[in-house]
């Protein structure tokens, strides 16, 4: 049983230039995906007649479906439609009431200007289209098929084109008889390779359901997608192999779908009706933005001291001079001090701290790059943990902030 | 003579799902474009033998070069160094000198594990290529000539992947005899039409320098390339025309070559003997973040305070409780009393403090969403503004950043 192949092109001087990224498509399979569709391929093609026909005229051989963007608009290089025209080899035609809605348009955006001839441009479209219209823009969407495929013709710009995917091209799309069903389980603390050796029997014993891995530094996420003629074939597949899974990764899975790791963490928090404050030195912050990016993160992030300088951890969390003086900024007295001074000052339920050498410089041979002392201060006290990162110094303070997470999260398993 | 064609190919199921967007071609064409290569086609397929030697072979028959991403890493998606021996008709062989190379890194990082067998599937390269290398990953990259064309397989994690672009393909694809120079004149304040437009006279002038330009959120970078017969030609050129920018541009330049717009402003603290330290509100440890890493970042970056909650301001900064309850934390008043707190503390020089409604959640028709008060602290008083940013929470957020380090940068200029 084979699901529909979709595939997208793309047009356009900019896009291909790199001044703008195409974020369209992206978008657009992260919502077809889902709904059983194979998305075979993109091709991002510059404003050349040739280019375009020829992309045309290879995903029309090839493809069910196809989403093509770009170059409906007024100006000269706008070519997408009489390409459009070219590959399906049909003649161009005016639409007439495009025409008339283009008028109607420009009398109430300027009433007092004549029309340019070039924006009625915009509603000649391949004899064979079938007006899907745009309900925020004058450049009109069109439907034709031609060979195999049945092309959707949208405007390029986000806004525009998101709503017509959304209203008019997805529920063209939705057929009977293919239903997916897919899951991410987000894990932390194991590598790519190990992720897949731990899986691979599973991987092996299920070929109903496709295995796809993601590293997204420092988490590695292990994608699941079952495809089958009804809903609830698919669902139990993916249930039956996500179970699986689950048991083999035990607690290296932190959460699921595109949660993150300070979200997964801090809605713990929450549930448990308490709230966090951080004391950070080598991440400079960046611990505190992980956690606070998440909205609605103020019902459970106090904020945090990042006390870069040893003044700051004196003045700002009450850190001994003479405590810094004896063991260094990067020590375990410090660590647990900064996290004890923190908790004193804010009143937060957990307060996590971090203070270590992130690099490039600063290292010594007792102390080398990626030295790092965590700890963490709650209602039963004081724990502290010294790790050893690896890395550059995005690295290092990324998985210093990982680190401290993961003793909160342990805390409250 | 005509320009050399280029292709990209882009390799990974999430990237067709859309989980993650296609970075990597963006920065890469921008680079390229300025060089004189005219970028034909970029095709996006998903982890399927079948589609991945497809649009090798395609490709190979089409254009002259093309940098292939995605796919060379050890687990049982990545088949992209297969596919290219079966597109090219040759064998796979081992690549002994990696094996090494792996067997040490591995020795490195987990020196008490034994190096997983899949681990060493990465050394595996068609016949015919030719290794590169990875300065940065365990995948290495490597380069292959079939039919017309010279393909570059590329690890698509992109701190890889730009590292080997810069330092290996971009000197490979200019030609013997050519020598090219290049400025990227990094611009914050102005928007992208606007710096063509201003830019617009100087580049029809001088044909011999290619103008190009990339959008880096809030950023705008202009990109400059002179490519000459010898490097002598090639450096005035560059020259002569970087000056003419900087003068219509004035101070919209803060920075060249990839420094960071925190690098720069911090740069010319720590030049002056000076500190900084922040108060943050919404922005939740961005700003101190964004300044932190910058390696070398302790000399001049004293810390923050990330007062989150309206008791932190009280307690960390003395922000009076009766202020925060008459206007708010979202207030001129309390901006100040951040600002001013933040400084008594922390006797640094100069104090930034950001508060403002971030969203999506928080908003009130007085105060909508996006709006934001900035303050500076420094030895001539405290200033502060009120600045209305649209967009998502992640994109306030950085505009608050940004905004609150340009009062900086203004208050030192």
């Amino acid at each position: 049983m084979s699901a529909p192949i979709v595939e997208f092109i793309v047009t356009g001087d900019e896009v291909m230039r790199g001044i703008i990224a195409d974020t369209n498509t992206a978008m657009t399979a992260s919502r077809l995906y889902p709904l059983g569709f194979a998305l075979r391929r993109t091709v991002v093609v510059g404003d050349r007649e040739e280019d375009i026909v020829a992309a045309l005229r290879e995903t029309a051989a090839r493809a069910d479906f196809c989403i093509v963007s770009g170059g409906l608009g007024p100006t000269s290089d706008d070519l997408t439609a009489a390409c459009a025209a070219k590959a399906a080899g049909v003649p161009m035609r005016r639409h007439e009431p495009w025409i008339e809605h283009l008028h109607k348009r420009w009398a109430k955006i300027r009433p007092n200007e004549p029309i340019p001839p070039n924006n009625l441009r915009q509603a000649d479209v391949p004899e064979t289209a079938e007006v899907l219209g745009n309900p925020d823009g004058s450049a009109p969407a069109f439907a034709m098929k031609f060979q195999r495929c049945l092309f959707f013709f949208l405007p390029g710009v986000p806004r525009e084109y998101h709503r017509i995917v959304q209203e008019v091209v997805i529920p063209r799309l939705l057929q009977p008889g293919v239903v997916l069903r897919s899951r991410i389980l987000q894990c932390y603390g194991v590598t790519e390779s190990k992720l897949d050796q731990m899986v691979a029997p599973i991987r092996e014993a299920h070929p109903e359901v496709r295995f796809g891995f993601r590293t997204k530094f420092p988490e590695n996420h292990l994608s699941l997608a079952a495809i089958a003629p009804d809903a609830a074939a698919a669902e139990a597949a993916l249930a039956r192999v996500e179970k699986l899974c689950r048991e083999v990764l035990g607690d290296l899975v932190y959460g699921q779908d595109g949660v993150t790791f300070a979200q997964a963490v801090g809605d713990r928090v929450a549930a448990r009706g308490e709230t966090i404050c951080c004391a950070e030195s080598c991440t400079g912050g960046l611990l505190t933005q992980l956690l606070t990016e998440v909205p609605g993160s103020s019902r459970w992030s106090a904020g945090a001291f990042v006390t870069y300088s040893y003044e700051l951890k004196e003045t700002a969390l009450g850190v001994p001079h003479e405590m810094l003086q004896k063991h260094g900024a990067v020590s375990e007295p410090v660590a647990r001090a900064m996290a004890e001074g923190a908790r004193a000052r804010s009143g937060a339920t957990w307060t996590l701290a971090i203070t270590g050498i992130a690099g490039p410089d600063g290292g010594t041979p007792e102390k080398p790059v990626g030295t790092v002392w965590l700890a963490i201060c709650g209602p039963g006290g004081t724990t502290t943990k010294l790790a050893h990162y690896r890395g550059d110094r995005g690295q290092i303070r990324m998985q210093s902030a990982y680190g401290a997470l993961q003793l909160l999260r342990q805390a409250i398993a």
